[in-house]
């Protein structure tokens, strides 16, 4: 008999975006005229950059001429693209990091599903409610999550966001070991400042925890008060790894390009008490189970910092910035509760009158033909609330508005 | 205090590669002007070819314009690729399967290294001695391996290729849950005939073993007995994954795809009994930990399936084989011992006179200065041998060559 892990056969199936498409599928059939707008797209809309372009189409002329050809590269990632990244997105913060610091990938998916393989499996993980499906399932996928319940799976601990504590997560009964955190925060597109992410490094210092902190929507912030990287904090450098994704900074949904900060002084324990760098760990996984992303991707990735470049990303992050404010603008002019889309992509949307997501989502879908996220999709704190995102057209944005306002 | 998982601990530093390197190394700068010649290179040394390149370039100038754009793609693959594969690699040899039992990846490496998060962490693990030691670090991280010993690990099935057995492993005394095969052989460069894995197959239909099947090198067999995929077998689809690779098939180490295919004959079980199909567990590890390869990879990839880049991609595994061949009759010449380098781009070679691989080796280095790859490192059953690639130029394969006659 073939045995396979028991942990994925507890897992229910991933329900969230294939109902959503259910839904719509059954509305288009029963109305095939009308024009569906959705509000509710996770992916990016605007096309590579040109520097990005360039940069693709010299690096595979490279891979044509056996004097230039590249094959196999450090599985870790090329030193130009890991010294290009320290020199612009953390030496100006004043944050210090060797290239052996950077590991780059093919997709902060690809690292937050695949970091849990160095961590013990009887870790007790703690998760912010609403939060990014994938981690919670990664997790059950690990054997951390006990048993699924009612109210959530048995063996994770929910640090509910809600408006009542401006979705900042506040600390739990019970230590966890790991800690996932995510800022800007998908889906509430809410952030942390500096002083409230301190509290959490600060307490992951004293407890003993390991952060493992989502900063995918970095390119997003806007206020001056809200860190780009935990590594702003003091301390944390003992305490958390950091996942960047160049997909939503620079449109590379399609091209597959992310990177893991894992800071030496990060330490591990295994049971018996032997101390670990956690580098060296997943330095090993990723040698032992990855192949390094494509040469040229790379070279693509580099060329988002150059001075050219980096203005170019500029524009894209301003145009999804705008659609953000436009979407907040108008829900707030109607009355409505709004939170996030200032240091975000997301605007996170009270329901009016009570509405439960889904009803909400059958109303607009109905009503105003728009797609929107129900919010009870990402945890039970997000009942009662969907999620829009701006990262759609500009023009099909304004015809959403235009409805819901006639 | 993080937590770390503990069989990380247990295993020993990554210690081949690194120790030719720094053998290597020591002699160059005890010779700096000595021409050292690599005949264990593992990485191929061909272009992209023009049919790829071209693929590149367009699929490039799609991702420029919004009206083209492609960002997040199927985490499996697009089905223009999946139904290619199909078209070319299976149907043509009787071999009937549908898009969604083919899984694209960045590439051989991940995905035989991820697989093994959908199987049971108490499965025993069988594997041909010597092996890709990859394979023995993946089991060992997943708590498969049991405890190192002078013998290997306590927790394994060594399967013993050695010429006695002409390279063909032998039924182990007790069953094992999982069965790896890699064919043709990395490193022996030996194959199986279709009667030889008619044999494991049966195997594992009989012992409800499942085979993992590595069959990255499959472009380079030349001769009608050795089939080209586990599924030419019949009942294989019930008990086999085919891993596949164009890393060395067209030359992608930099580029980075492969895939993996899984049957939905294929059952396993969990604890309880509950039957479940692999294919939608691999499916589901996918969705979770992994977003798919990048566009613009995968239209490479399709573009080594048409008529013109078969006849590319044919001229330098044909280049690749060549060299094989130049090699291996070289050294049939000279009395010595020689297997595979016919249906493989690798060389297995007898030591003379019962030289340790690593005595070999240094030998090598310092009359001839030609670095080769010794067995040992690949296993026990690989001590007295070398390995031997044919992936370098061909006018440096010569140069060697020349050295070792005179």
């Amino acid at each position: 008999m073939i045995r396979i892990n028991d942990n994925y056969v507890k897992l229910p199936e991933s329900y969230l975006f294939s109902e959503i498409a259910r839904r719509v599928a059954t509305f288009r059939a029963a109305n095939p005229t009308v024009d569906v707008i959705s509000l509710g797209i996770g992916d990016v809309t605007r096309p590579l950059a040109p520097s990005v372009i360039d940069a693709l189409h010299r690096a595979v002329d490279e891979q044509a001429a056996a004097s230039t050809f590249r094959g196999y590269g450090p599985e870790q990632g090329y030193e130009f693209l890991r010294r290009t990244i320290i020199e612009h997105d953390f030496a100006p913060r004043g944050v210090q990091l060797s290239p052996d610091e950077v590991f780059i990938s093919d997709g902060a998916k690809s690292d937050l599903g695949n970091f849990a393989d160095i961590l013990a499996a009887d870790n007790v993980v703690a998760l912010t409610d609403p939060v990014y499906p994938a981690y919670v399932d990664v997790n059950a996928m690990g054997g951390r999550a006990g048993r699924l319940t009612s109210e959530g799976w048995s063996g994770i601990i929910y640090l509910p966001c809600v408006a009542e504590n401006s979705f900042i997560p506040q600390f739990p009964a019970s230590r966890p070991d790991v800690i996932y955190l995510c800022y800007p925060n998908n889906p509430t597109g809410t952030t942390l400042d500096r002083r409230q992410l301190k509290q959490w490094v600060d307490y992951a210092l004293e407890n003993g925890s390991l952060i493992l902190f989502d900063a995918a929507y970095e390119a997003f912030i806007s206020r001056d008060e809200a860190p780009h990287s935990i590594y702003e904090i003091e301390g944390a450098r003992r305490v958390a790894v950091e996942f960047r994704s160049f997909s939503k900074t620079a449109g590379f949904t399609g091209l597959r390009c992310g990177y893991t900060v894992v800071p030496k002084e990060l330490k591990g324990y295994a049971t018996a008490g032997e101390e670990v760098e956690v580098n060296k760990l997943w330095n090993r996984r990723q040698c032992t189970k990855f192949n390094g992303t494509a040469y040229i991707v790379q070279r693509a990735a580099e060329a988002i910092y150059s001075p050219q470049g980096r203005k170019e990303i500029r524009a894209s992050v301003d145009y999804y910035l705008e659609n953000a404010r436009i979407i907040r603008e108008n829900f707030l002019r109607m009355g409505m509760e709004v939170y996030g889309g200032v240091d975000a992509p997301y605007i996170w949307l009270r329901t009016p009158q009570g509405m439960g997501s889904w009803e909400f989502f059958d109303m607009m879908l109905d009503k105003y033909n728009v797609v929107v996220t129900p919010g009870v999709g990402f945890g039970p704190s997000g009942e009662g609330f969907v999620r829009l995102t701006a990262f759609g057209q500009r023009e099909r944005i304004e015809e959403a508005m235009k409805r819901l306002v006639l």
